[in-house]
């Protein structure tokens, strides 16, 4: 893209960012790079020593860094603890893709008894149902819909094509993207005979403040009981939080994962991308499972855990798959073996 | 949520069930929860042994069970044969978070030549092309677009922001959920080369009566004939369904579950979450498939499959996966001990 | 769907496909089916040896073929060197689901300095939002929002309810199905304490011409440069792909696969179904990966990889996963016994 982000003096950039500045506060700093693509109207970043070679060569315009990689910065320098946080807070000072318009879109349809804070933005064709309360400073993109007695937190914003059904209550400062769904039913039904009685999700669901939730993220409401996302929690695309699930603070689920059912996960996890973690189970805090696990059981100790088999190509797994079918009797033909080794 | 349910007698309550009333015929009941939650003006339900101490302590106002075991209830009972069913259906009296408005909501964009039944609910910004037929009761909510030619069966209903293409044909007292797509192209090319060349897809989708279809869920149309879903499906979240799959009655297809193209899955199956299913195969009659497995052949015999490695712990797994490459020559040397040790 | 396909002389279908006619250029086509279920005015097509007993019996009106396969076929012919890729291109011909409606819908909202093509056909509650760009014999579906500075390339077509953020860049003659999302932000935050600091995202995405995108995918845009789709790229239904991921030409991705952040696949890659790659990998040219794979690690050499262990029933697999975790100890095991019998 070629498109023209914000200018800004780097005495100034220090100053947003609480940063101290070594070097030429006059600098015109008009976009970020990477030490290695960087320019000389670039702020960049150094955090990793992977990248010292990068730091040493640089032409950006200026680093974030630590006082102690400071000495190897040819540039103008920003000196952070937390060089990449500060990055994090940078990359906010140019965001220009996210522009919001003032004002409630004429063909918005907003039920009377709905109440609308100030300094809203509502799209075109977004509707609002009755009861729903729409917080300060909160922004809905178009085409969006909040089901009855819904609740936004003032500061949040949804995307458009975001569908809230009744009953949600979102927390403040949440950044909810294009087509999520949250407050459909849980998935819940009742066998009688071969057919399915459905049970009606009477629950809401309850997402607390600082949480971002990813494009086309689904997010059930419980059965009795809200279906919890904890404050702080990021949430990434095309993930599946079934009813009842509660996440604790501060967790991170990356793409694609599915929660299913009546399960908690606890407070500083990191469940990386395509997980699937069944219904009824229990994850303690400070837990990461890596991409593509299938959590079949609770976890009880903090830690990293995993399955699935790694890649072969495949020829050589055809065998293995054939082998794996074959590993109780392969370990019932080593203990005769050993048996007869004694 | 701290919302107001209804209120009903437990007489009426029990009238509406068709179930047997032990107790109080005036007690009111405003809502439902678990026999260790339910306060006195709860209606809860017993239908597992292992809640058996909850039942002996229950507060709740009145208890759906079955006659054997009403004899350990403290409280009002309602007798049941199947009190889960039972509870399901008095979920369903307490229903308030998919109140339909009635009418025709003056933005939406209904095309002359579509046909729509009586006592429908039409929501802000729907689009209806021409030819649709909507059946009487049905509701449609806002944003949702119906493609030319597509039909709606009676007391169906869409919440917001569903597609349905052209040439769609949805049963009877379905409910789509928002996000839903009906009638996509199924995937389909030619190489020609290195160049895709797009097979059209000429078929549509054929949905029986008594489906439910979760959130983000996506069924693809068919190549040449239709892509089939039977009756009493109920398929959850984010689902993809292929072209030309044929779904048998009744059969649950829970969320994140992937089906590909041409294959037939057949009735009173239950596909776990996750589970994926490769194209052109079969699965008969009352088949299970655990969560995350990968169905990558025919079922033929009705049972429970699965696949997968199950969770390790990080390190002893990376050990694992290791070896799970070397299957093949451990196989061989365990086979050369055999032969020496013979 | 029993809806009326539009009709067509041999003839006039030979010309238009530019294939050799055998036999009667009069008769009249009216649709295309498969060998076995075709009728006299359908067209049907042979191009693999396992349905040569059908191609003997068919009761066609014409099948496309090879040259030398048209011995055997008891009707008329339409010469074929590559009979799939004429076939493909037939089917273009008889679709009908996806007619549209030449002109602006008058409930859409067009922003004043967006420039919009000829011919374009934009369907209602459509949002364009400022300085977008749509090309020559567009067509937007119902619904969608296209977002600031964004640009649709010439024939491309968007189907109900598609969100484009801002500054997205889209190819020409692109398909793109419903409920996909373009341009939501990557998954960035850096972790400051056990906060997350959101990393805005300043990158694009960048499609290339002729890629088609199915129902529910989301595609991120990157972090500080861009997300790029390469052209004839074919990606279908709820596909995830993250920031910074680059797709080479022609390349297909089929259902519920996952990319994660900053891996790059090659060209001519085929990634089959609910494949998970994790992020910062390479996977190079004319590499396919099948079904529900995880690719874990860079894939340098061209061929067939997979992972998992395959289905068995469960009884039978929840002993190999027992020993999944086993293998370490199996192989120290075997070595020791290895050693004691040298």
């Amino acid at each position: 893209m070629d498109k023209k982000l914000p200018s800004i003096s780097l005495g100034s950039l220090a100053d947003k960012l609480g940063l101290a500045l070594e070097g030429d506060a006059d600098l015109t700093i008009s976009g970020l790079a990477t030490l290695s693509s960087a320019n000389g109207h670039h702020l960049s970043f150094y955090h990793n020593k992977k990248f010292h070679a990068d730091l040493k060569n640089t032409q950006a315009g200026a680093v974030i860094l630590t006082k102690d990689a400071s000495t190897d910065c040819p540039v103008n320098k920003l000196i952070a603890d937390n060089p990449y946080a500060a990055y994090a807070q940078a990359t906010q000072l140019f965001e220009t893709n996210s522009a919001v318009k003032a004002g409630i879109h004429s063909s918005a349809s907003i039920n009377d008894s709905a109440i609308v804070g100030a300094d809203v933005s509502i799209g075109a064709h977004v509707v609002i149902d009755e009861g729903v309360h729409i917080g300060d400073g909160v922004v809905i993109g178009a085409n969006s819909v909040i089901g009855a007695g819904s609740r936004i937190g003032k500061a949040s914003r949804l995307f458009p094509n975001v569908t809230l059904y009744a009953n949600v209550l979102c927390g403040e400062r949440a950044i909810i993207h294009s087509q999520v769904v949250i407050g459909s039913d849980g998935f819940g039904f009742a066998r009688d005979g071969n057919r399915q009685v459905k049970i009606a999700q009477l629950g809401g669901v309850c997402i607390g403040d600082d949480v971002e939730i990813g494009a086309g993220t689904t997010i059930d409401r419980g059965a009795l009981e809200d279906t919890v996302i904890g404050n702080g929690v990021k949430i990434d695309n095309q993930v599946q939080i079934a009813h009842n699930v509660k996440v604790g603070d501060n967790t991170v689920i990356c793409g694609c994962s599915a929660v299913a059912g009546s399960s908690t996960i606890g407070k500083n996890c990191i469940i990386a991308g395509a997980v699937g973690i069944i219904n009824h189970i229990t994850i303690v805090d400070d837990v990461t499972v890596t991409a593509m696990s299938l959590v079949n059981q609770s976890i009880k100790k903090k830690g990293i855990y995993s399955s699935g088999t790694g890649l072969s190509e495949t020829a050589e797994w055809k065998k293995s798959i054939v082998h794996f079918r074959q590993l109780d009797s392969m370990m019932k033909r080593l203990k005769t073996l050993e048996e007869n080794n004694k």
